[in-house]
């Protein structure tokens, strides 16, 4: 190999697997390496550090494959000073830009080391007025100047400062979340705990839900946690809002147990009249200010002030007036909802989840809740440091949440 | 119960449970029902006949009633004629608009019984110049002319003229779609020969396709596909197309077996530099006419000149400038792609599977393949009246049938 | 068709579908049918009557589509006088051998209409001292008097009878039983109530429970529903036990969020321990008796002095002394358990819900819960006339359940 | 710690991940560890060592931690000598009886290294004549000498002797099995391959088969693999072998398409039928040697003289005479059908998968093929040291492997 570099990496190699993670990323890119030092602590609780000398053929390969490791939180030994250039086409990137994990990371400037503001995984880094921030591709513009090559940028794993922030309980149990051999119960009461705590400290609670949390009857428990004051973020599609709004407008027509769900469908009149409805009261808020939706989820939300972003599909009916049809514009309007935000609960949809996780920094803890195992354990694989699985139906982990946080709620 | 009218319904009636249908959906209505003739034929063969009261406690229920009910291909006894309102905003359909079926669809217009183009389900009708077509909500403009209630609406089954159509076994098969018991490699013979059928009668073939297409390595059976010109469009998202490309620009750095899919992703760098590469080259056209891309299913479109609809969601990265990021502009470019089409088959994807479900007319048979048994039986229930379900991954399903289209293939 | 016979139905035939199944059943039998007179009734709440007379190749032919069809409770319109033949061999029923339905059943002999004694389906019909029972084939022996053919049997469909002891809303839910989109909490509610009647009309509650139901966290919940009285007979197998048992011997061990489950494993010491320990002590009593085992569900079955029958698979470890190694030794051991069971309980377990299913009369109800929608409805469809599925997790399922029945239950 | 003990691993230890599965194995059984040693190597190909003292509070304690870990290939650094107890009573055995792996095993009596025959997990040692053997706690007798404790024994991870004997694809593709995402049709290859070189070395092929494998239409490509010499022995259950004879006998009745098995049923005639007619016969070879079968599946393994192991459960109508309904006398005689059998294909079953794994030793190659991802990563993850899993329905994946491996199949 005629191009090598030296990377380190610390933290609780051993538990993670991480190493063997880097080594195997680095044959698959092509690449070749050596391992210089390890040093794995000898108990339990030490911290272990380890530099290997990463070669490849060609220097665009090995800039490459240390990008591609930096999402295991390798860093160059000697990290040099950032590269930059300037985009010479909206919407494109310079060809060699680095491209971003969702950890914090910082950009050495000028002989200072900046913090990235906004972590988000795939995305460019750009520098204005001293300053570093991600920028999707969509968003790039020509003349902006973006980081290029790995010189120069390190990331930082979540460990010590996150884990003060959250629940002893919640961290140690996310180490081994995606399973379905859980005791549920307990994996509820300690999200609520967590919820509670997120809440004291003064960040916001984001929550991630699909159409199946009005289908499962959980909606008067989503609605007692939003009354509660448990939701201050909502996201979700098209059917989500229009089932929920279904239900108020037309619930005494289709009760409980209705057969409809599973039956033979060429068409859904009541779906695309709810649809219809709220389009000619302009918005969803226009319609529960007019007095003419009076429940539900949707309703909570708008009355307790709180924000909600809706992101259409391409299975969409109608859609609901204040839905993004055009999905990178609800993206945006999805990263502008982030701030502040501590804590994100992901309920029966894959969709909105895989899209919320794909912008949300590692260093904010989720709960995904799904009756597919596979779906939870991709989820909690994918976005955060410390992402807590429950396989379960939404309509139970619901009322128990509710029993939990909400007092006086009745099941 | 104050309004009623009298409803028939011509067809098998009892090997479908069709009428059992019909009558709980009156009553989940609100409404009640009095059979007032039946004539179930005495063998096997005979078609049967029934004709029925319902009734309701006003009118506005009972044309909702009446609305619901015709999905099944029930219809009003006297159907009287179209009654017709003018849209009084854009996107918005007048209050008591006629929502349809994807059944064929007549409408009694001046004594005249005109068919409806396009038959697409949870539209509205608009008539202009004796003519009759749906148009979704969001494409009404104000001044439209749009039939409201029931009246002068009818539905047809699909019996006999469409049966001459199809091959017969694929037809009996399809009876019997949607379970998991089911001889696999048979299934894939029928649809083998449905689309030899359908292309000899000159129609054109639509494939629905997932990403699953290319992780389960099945991108070379599909391309031997498009090569031997069974694959006339192509309805996809952004992951199936950047996947696909990212195989044919990167393709020997992530080779088989490889582990990167099942582990901790933080980011994925090659992915996102494969959107920005196709992004740079203006679309994926240009990027293979400029021999940047030179294999895969994509650049197998492109060079056989055949149309391709990606339509994004809030999941994509990028996306890739072919994809349309608003959903709503997508559907009706996928509605502007599908005249010609005798015949879709899905794989592998639920969003788009659903999203061309939606918008099919009942009349196009559909095979629909997923490893997923309830995914399967939900979109053979939901979609066309021939719908052929298989449960399989999509790498096997695709190798058997190249090998049984394509000469000389090779698995 | 040179033979042929009319038979008729009862019942709410649009409803249910159940004409549809027979004739289809009649047909892929390979006989053929005509239907000679059909009333549905003009509403809703008349029930339906049709004769149709069935047609076959041969007298052998016809008489297994006529048994074939009995089990959607269709009689022939003539019944005549049971047919008796004597069993040649242990184990062996006689050719022609009527085989059973789990449907309340009657034979005409000696002009008097017996009613069957225990039905359960795929068994044979031992007549011995004017009384008539099942009996499967593994019982039979060598001198028993067997019915023979069809004639003189007649099946009673369950409708109103049944209905006035079942709690009304468990009885209109349990129509609409295996499908995902239904309200959990809902559910959990009304299988709680009907405990409680079922309870207070002097009936057992049978639980069958897999090994998920302790893996889940349940078992506290469990334990608290067996000391509340709520579980008088539980079916399972060695997994449920062992883990139950290991659980109560090394709890502190293996705690909260132990990975274990999910690792490469080539060996379970600590269960194949439990077993030992067990099989030391000379029975699961004995190892209570003797205060060994101290807590878990086990534990409070024997305190409780309810009786459990656990049934050995070739997975099995060990196994435990109480385990009946003997699958057949098993079945009859589990129909000794089920005089008296008013409802039963299904949870978390495929095999011993469908071994339970297999010898249940149609007359209990019946509440399924698994996290997988196929099982749900697999189990639902097979076994009692009235049967609610739940899609959930055990863990959460039990809480609830637990909450809803036993004061000051803690979750 | 008062109690402590150096243990040794050696093998690709970052690879494997291994080292923290032992380290969280060892805290997860309440001891402590210190690394003392660990050379990983410097590059991929190098094996690394490690040395690690474990410490608890009690000597048992510190025996059953080093017992749990020896699972994972790691071995006391001064193995000592085996000691030995005597069984006290039938079916049980010593207090502190080693639990075994089902690694290659070696035990240290009087000086020597004497390998343990027919390694299998979960059992004990028993020694007899200077030779040690495994045994299953339900065939120990009181007198036998057990091997007690961990000292004198060591397990060898199976590194490079076993690798030569496979082909090296499979081999290098096993180690990621576990996955949706793999190209299927490049697996089913190799699987042939594998099959193909297994027997040209002389050894066996175990099939493993569920009641799918009929139902899915993959009967006539596994007869075609039996009568081509593929299938020397079929473990499975009285479902698969009675739906078979099921076809055999009435195929014509119940033919493509059925739709019975998606269907209410309250009995099964044709099956229990079936049953009874086999019962009649004697056994399944008396029925093909008298002509009354004379197709499918067992039909083949009679004809080419292969050995069969059916073993029953619980659920089982009947069973069949060649059915072991005691599940631990079937457990004997698949451990009996075990030698000599040098690969291993299970295919859409659960339970007898799981069995088979419980007694094959890790040196034997496995295939699962399963619809379910969970099912392929259970069963790949917890038998052989190198197991293959496919995500596919049986009836594809047959249909493949039959083309592959028999000259002249049609598919």
């Amino acid at each position: 190999m005629r191009f090598h570099e030296q990377v380190e990496v610390h933290g609780h190699l051993m538990d993670t697997g991480v190493l063997a993670r880097v080594l195997d990323d680095v044959l698959a890119y092509g690449g070749d390496y050596r391992v210089d030092k390890i040093d794995l602590g000898r108990t339990h609780d030490d911290e272990s550090h380890a530099v290997v000398t990463v070669g490849a053929e060609s220097a665009s390969r090995l800039a490459r494959i240390l990008m591609r490791v930096q999402v295991h939180g390798v860093n160059k030994l000697v990290p040099g000073e950032a590269r930059m250039c300037v985009a010479d086409a909206d919407g494109v990137f310079p060809e060699d830009f680095y491209s971003t994990t969702n950890l914090e990371t910082v950009v050495h400037l000028d002989g200072q080391w900046v913090p990235v503001e906004h972590p988000e995984m795939d995305c460019g880094l750009i520098v204005s007025g001293g300053r570093v921030r991600t920028v999707p591709v969509a968003d790039v513009r020509a003349g902006d100047v973006i980081v290029c090559g790995i010189d120069g940028v390190k990331v930082v794993l979540p460990v010590s400062d996150h884990s003060t922030r959250l629940h002893g309980e919640f961290a140690s149990m996310s180490t081994f979340s995606s399973t379905a051999a859980q005791p549920q119960a307990v994996l509820v009461k300690a999200i609520a705990r967590q919820i509670r705590e997120v809440k004291a400290e003064g960040y916001q609670v984001l929550w991630v839900a699909g159409r199946a949390v009005v289908s499962t009857g959980a909606s008067r428990a989503l609605t007692a946690l939003v009354e509660a004051g448990y939701v201050d973020v909502l996201f979700g599609g098209n059917a989500l809002a229009t089932l929920d709004l279904e239900r108020a407008l037309f619930g005494s027509a289709l009760g409980l147990g209705s057969p409809h769900s599973r039956r033979v469908q060429r068409g859904n009149e009541q779906h695309i009249r709810t649809v219809n409805t709220i389009r000619r009261a302009g918005s969803i808020r226009a319609a529960v200010e007019s007095g003419l939706v009076t429940k539900g989820v949707m309703h909570a939300m708008v009355k307790a002030g709180k924000s909600f972003v809706l992101v259409g599909s391409v299975r969409d009916d109608g859609p609901l007036p204040d839905v993004y049809t055009d999905v990178v514009a609800g993206q945006r309007a999805m990263r502008a909802a982030l701030r502040g935000v501590g804590f994100t609960v992901m309920v029966a949809t894959t969709l909105h989840s895989v899209a919320t996780g794909n912008i949300l920094p590692a260093s904010v803890p989720v709960a995904c809740v799904d009756t597919n195992p596979s779906i939870v354990s991709g989820l909690t694989d994918r976005t955060s440091a410390q992402a807590l699985g429950v396989v379960a139906d939404a309509g139970l982990f619901l009322e128990q949440l509710a029993t939990e946080l909400v007092p006086d709620y009745q099941t």
